[in-house]
Order: structure tokens, then sequence, then C-alpha cells
């Protein structure tokens, strides 16, 4: 994937002034065997360690692309219990920086968990299982939620722009502006759901509302959006009425199992990663009891190749509760409910100039973050946003639209032509 | 659905000409209460039964839309312990007529058999899994498809048209016809892989060699196409012969499992159907070696909204081992072996306009099949495509072509607009 012209060159670390190392660590040393035992368990990525005294450690073959500056000895025993967290840990908390391009780190990162994947040991699927994400119940999703939309308006609205969308943008070109890029998406699910003017629409998890507003003021359609983020909902209506939407789109502050009423449209843009696998079946009955017999259904959601638990890091810091479902999986909505799957999208690099373009504006907006929190969470979401970006570039992550509608509906377009004219 | 100019009208009787049934049976005789037995077991269609001696009864509520005429009392019983399988049977068997339109007939019977599916016991779902369907061994897959496929390349050339395509076709518009549109469905297919010329393409179940030919001819990739019907390969040869291009396209007279080498593309259209769900995991096993690091593969297919088993007449009669997955199933092939999906299109309505036009010819060919066979044989196969139109209409059969790709293969398309542009 090239990199969009808006967003290369991020880097931790301006290089040439930050001094070399200079002193090449014992590898029979207690320090190197750590290291090397530490390289081993994460797939031996070619990065350079070096110590809080200098000394250094490289790959065991080749040459190292990025250096990791480890700032204490605790930080070394640390990160040997588990890498995965413990390195998210001492990265935000400062006690480790990279030196070298973030996203290229984090996509070294992937590739070496990849390689180790391949030889991983019952003890360690036994890990995976205690790492399951906590249950989304009723109370428990408001919590989850909480924590992660509800810590500021203002903060999202300095990196995510005017849009105020927070998921995956659909860019139909590589040189698209962000905005323009979010704009086409909301297009691109209306044009797969083929909103009709007059047409009720039920939102599961709106965001900030923009989809909602757009489907009102775009396709002349009713709709009623669920979201259980306070801020985001208070925020969502004082949109609408400005611009005067507020008689067509409703902003319920509730949880989507209380949807009730029969529509047109069921619609969902990065709700799912929320909803927890143990509720699919469901959210499944939910959809169906919710569309008239000629009814369709759209799901946007971050997924993966096969079913894994979300980064361990990502779920205990960012994303509580969150999980990324494989395919198979998200089948698990739809099939028990017979409900007709008819066009699956997977836009995976998408999310990565997505993310390309929304860390960029997070680095230019870094100081204005630390006088909002602090410094440990300005790194938190830069590692965050660079590490999703080798997320979904390494295909670690996917994104998946799914298009569906009753089993009984045959009101459906023979191609998907309508999709791609102008 | 609406029908198609080339093929509406088919009728099994010319109904005006039959002459109609005179007393009505009682509810309360033994005829009457097997009827209604029988009906409510399959979840009251509105049709009229008219029996050997003329007595008729109709459905319990509203107007009858088909009238069946049994012929015998033996068949009314035998109807009676297992009606999808026996109905096959007696209708073949000419004790069974018809009366209306036959596929208008069939949409009744899979609408009513939803119904019915709702209400299903456990003894049902035991009689299930008593017809899963028999295991696709080497040496069983050879007999099943041998079965099918082998009875003749004339049989199938009376209705299959010139392109000798016996999978769904792809209808731009409506208006299609059958030859045009199974070009357009290879166009698809190939659109989609993206086949560059000098490319290699392995093709798992190649017909009668219609796409492998096609593939080399317009796209000049190299093809090497697998098949265990010995007939459809001598056929297959002879094209690739006569068309000048059997140095670009090597038929092998094999089973799937036995691809070796590494090839840039990997398609398969209408063969999944007769590999059984115990072997997709093998099958995307085979798929992932065959693939180079940019490797993309199709895989086009009858599926379901939900696991069901074949309808048991068309698994015991037309199809031995053949079973359509749902998309969770077909996930097997792809999430244990890292393959990432790309796209899925559900194209179940352009299955039914293609069976349609098989049907239509096939009627007119009936004289010269009768010849071929023999009566019993000619009300099979129309039974079987009538039915299958009905499938494809209610939603009952499903039509998915899953586009993929490796797991880190990032040479990806922005968008489908490729696909749709002229």
């Amino acid at each position: 994937m090239s990199a969009n012209p808006e967003s290369d060159g991020f880097r931790d670390f301006p290089g040439p002034d930050v001094p070399r190392a200079s002193r090449r660590l014992s590898p029979s040393s207690v320090e190197g065997r750590l290291l090397r035992r530490l390289l081993s368990r994460v797939g031996d990525p070619p990065v350079e360690f070096v110590l809080w005294n200098g000394e250094h450690l490289g790959p065991i073959a080749g040459a190292a692309v990025v250096t990791i500056r480890v700032k204490d000895r605790g930080t070394l025993f640390t990160l040997l219990r588990d890498p995965p967290v413990q390195f998210g840990d001492a990265y935000s908390a400062g006690r480790v920086e990279i030196e070298g391009d973030l996203v290229q780190f984090m996509h070294l990162v992937y590739h070496a968990a990849a390689r180790a994947e391949r030889h991983r040991s019952v003890a360690h699927r036994m890990t995976d299982w205690l790492r399951r994400p906590r249950r989304n119940t009723l109370a428990g999703s408001r919590d989850n939620i909480h924590r992660h939309y509800d810590i500021g308006n203002e903060f999202y609205a300095l990196w995510l722009g005017e849009t105020m969308a927070y998921t995956c943008a659909y860019y139909p070109t590589h040189e698209a502006t962000l905005e323009q890029a979010q704009i086409a998406k909301m297009d691109h699910v209306c044009r797969k759901l083929r909103l009709k003017p007059g047409e009720s629409v039920v939102e599961a998890g709106c965001g900030w509302g923009t989809l909602a507003l757009h489907m009102a003021s775009r396709y002349g359609v009713r709709v009623r959006a669920f979201n259980i983020s306070r801020e985001q909902v208070a925020f969502a209506r004082a949109r609408a009425k400005q611009q005067g939407l507020d008689g067509q789109v409703e902003f319920v502050e509730d949880d989507y199992r209380n949807i009730s009423g029969r529509y047109d449209v069921f619609v969902s843009v990065g709700m799912l990663e929320h909803v927890g696998l143990e509720n699919y079946a469901e959210l499944g009955c939910i959809v169906r009891r919710s569309l008239t017999a000629r009814g369709r259904g759209l799901i946007h959601s971050i997924g993966r190749n096969r079913p894994s638990p979300l980064h361990p890091w990502i779920e205990r810091r960012i994303f509580p509760g969150a999980y990324a479902p494989s395919l198979s999986e998200m089948m698990q909505i739809f099939e028990p409910c017979d409900l007709s799957v008819l066009d699956v999208e997977n836009i995976r690099l998408h999310y990565a100039l997505t993310l390309r373009h929304w860390l960029q504006r997070y680095h230019a907006a870094e100081e204005r973050v630390r006088r909002m929190f602090d410094e440990t969470f300005v790194r938190m979401w830069r590692l965050y946003l660079a590490g999703s970006i080798a997320a979904f570039e390494t295909g670690t992550l996917q994104l998946f639209q799914v298009l569906f509608t009753t089993q009984e509906n045959n009101d459906i377009p023979l191609t998907r032509q309508h999709l791609y004219s102008a």
C-alpha cells in the first residue's frame, strides 16, 4: 500500500539527533539472555535494543530496521512477563522509546507475531481464552462505551475532522481527502441500501450522528438512531437541531437491544465491535424483527481472517469489551434468522488510509491533547493509531461491509452497477 | 422476480383440455384423512388433490392454485411415507401429475416447506442427519460425478446452449440471452480475478472446459484445469484442439486433491457443491499451497442462508453426494489457512433466470430426450429443473461468488469499479 501524500513521514523520534548506542551487549549476560528470550517470544522482528546504560543488541540475523530504547532494568523484566500488554504500557509511560517510524515498527511487530502464531503452544491458546473480551451486558456495554467514547468530543474533534466520523472511510482514489472519503463512505453505504425518500431507517450505534444526518438530508429518509454514549447523543442532537433535521432524525440514548418497531432499513457502522460474540444471535433476531418484508440492512465492522482475540493491550487500554469477528462469526448474526447475505466487501486498506489521516492530524494536535490529558495519554493514543495502521496494512485486521435482506425479498438489483455510476 | 421473456408459460399440462374432478372427497374418509395428514406435514400448500376415482379435496382455507392428480391408492400411501422423496419419484414415474404451472407448484412447495421448517421436531432434525450427503472420498467423488456428468454430452448439449456452461450465468440485464449471460458470467469472474496476460491459472472442476478456454483466449493466461468426469474432459480436450488452444490450456483428468504446483490464480465454478463439508479445510489448504504470495482465487457455488441438507430427492436422484453450504460453512475453507475474503456476491436470481432458459430449451427438446432415455428420465429432469427455479426464486437456495487472496497480499484494487466499466 503506497503511503498517502497527506500522511507519510510520521516519526516517533527525529532519528539523527539521538545519540547512538556505544557498546555491544554480551549475548551471555543476564540482559542479553532476557532480550533474546523476549525477541524469540514475539517472532524475532528485525529490531535493535539499546539499554539504559548504552549497551545495544541487534537481531540474530540481518540489519535492524528500528531501534527500541529501554529506559531501565525494571522495564526489561516487565516486558518479558507479557510483551503485548507491557510494551503498550511501557511505551505510554515513556519507559520505552521507538527510534524510527512508529508505524513501520508496528508492521514488524505484526509480521513477527504472525510468524510466532504458527508455532503457538497450548499454553498460549489458553492465554487467548483468559483474554476473551469482557461480556457486554446492558450495564457492561454502557460502561465499556463510556470509557472510550465519553472522554470528550473536543478531543475527537481535534483529529477526526469536520465529519466527526470515527469509522473507516471509503477512498474512491488514493488522493481523496479524509472529508471526501468519509462522505464517499456514507454514500457507498446508502447506495448499497438503496435508500428511497420517505423510507424509515433504524441505526444501531450512531456515533456523533454523522451518517443519520447524511441519510436524512441527502436521501430523504426518516431515521431513529440508537447510541448509549451520552456525550455523543448530546452532540448529535445539537447537530440535528442546527441543521433543521430534528423533525426527521431522532437520536435515542439507548441500547440496540431496546430497538422496537419496523423499518425499511437497518444500518450499523462500527458498532458490532462492541456487541460481543455471545450476543450475535440476539442481534440477528433484533434485526429480523425490526425489518419489513422487503427490508434491507448493512453491518460495517472491523473483522479478522480467522477467529482471534483483539490485541490484548488494545482491549485493555483502548476498547474494553471489543472484539473483531471473522466472517464465519459474523454469520452467527444472519444465519439463524434466515437473513440473506447479498454482498460482502472487505475494505481493510481504506481503514489504513483513514488511520494515516487521523494519525497525521493527531500528531499535529498532540500539544493540545497534552493540555487536555497528560503525556501518557498522548503516547497511548499515538501508539493505538500507529498500531492500527499496521494491523490493517499487514492484514491482521479486516473491514467488512455486509449487506443483507430478508430471505423472501426478491426486490434485489441484478447487478451492483448502481454503486459505481456517477 | 419477473419471468424472462424467453421462458414463461411452461406448463406440465395444457390445463383446459383436462377433465375436471367431479366429486368432493369426504374429509373423514380414509383417503381424506391421509391427504390432510400429508398436506399438514408439508406445510399446507394451497393445492387441490384429484384422486384416481375422480374424487377431489381442496386446501383447508382459500382457493387451490395448482391441482395434483394421484393415479392410484398405492401412490397416496407412498407419498405419506416420505413426501419430498416419494413425490419426486411418483412424478417421474407418471403416478402423479401436476395440472398447472410446474414451477409455480414448486414455489408453493418451497414456501410451505419454509413454514413447516419453523415447527420442526427433533425427529425431523434426526432425519436431516440421516440424510447427510454421502462422503466424497476420492473413489466416492468419481462415482458421484460419473452418475451425473457422464450421462452423455449430447444430452446436455440439447439445453445448455452452445457455451456448454452448466453453472449459473450472469445477466447484465433481464433481456440478455443465455449465451450472452454465460459469457458475461465468465468475464465477471475474470474481472474479479484481475487476470493478466501470461499469468497461470489452476481451475478445479472445469466442466466441458468453457471457462478455461475463455480465460486463455480472451485474457491470455495459461490454464491447468482439473475434472474427474471422463466425458467432460474428452469433450474439453477436443474443443481446445479445435480452437488451437491446446498449448495454452491443459485438461487434467484428476481430482482437485491432486493439484500440484503454484499459480497466480485459483478458480472453481460449480464444483464446491460436490466437495463435501468434511473436505472444506483440506480444500483450503490445497488452495493456499497452490497460490503465489500475491495469488487470488474465486469459488462460485450454490449455497444456503443457513446450514441445511440438500433436498433429499435431488441428493438421491440427481446429485449424489452434493451439498449447498451456508456462508459460515464456506468460511471453513478460507479461515483456517489465513485466506482473506475480499468480496462475496450473492447472485441467486441469476440462477433462476439461467434455469428458466434451460427449462424452456429442455421442454423443446423433450422428444429427443425421450428417444435417448425414457419417459421417467424426461419427467425426472423436468422436475429437477422446474424445482430448482423455484428454489432460487423463493430464496431456498443462494448462489455465492467468493473472491479471496492471501492474507499478505496488498495488491488489491481500492474499489470494485473495474468490474463495472465497459
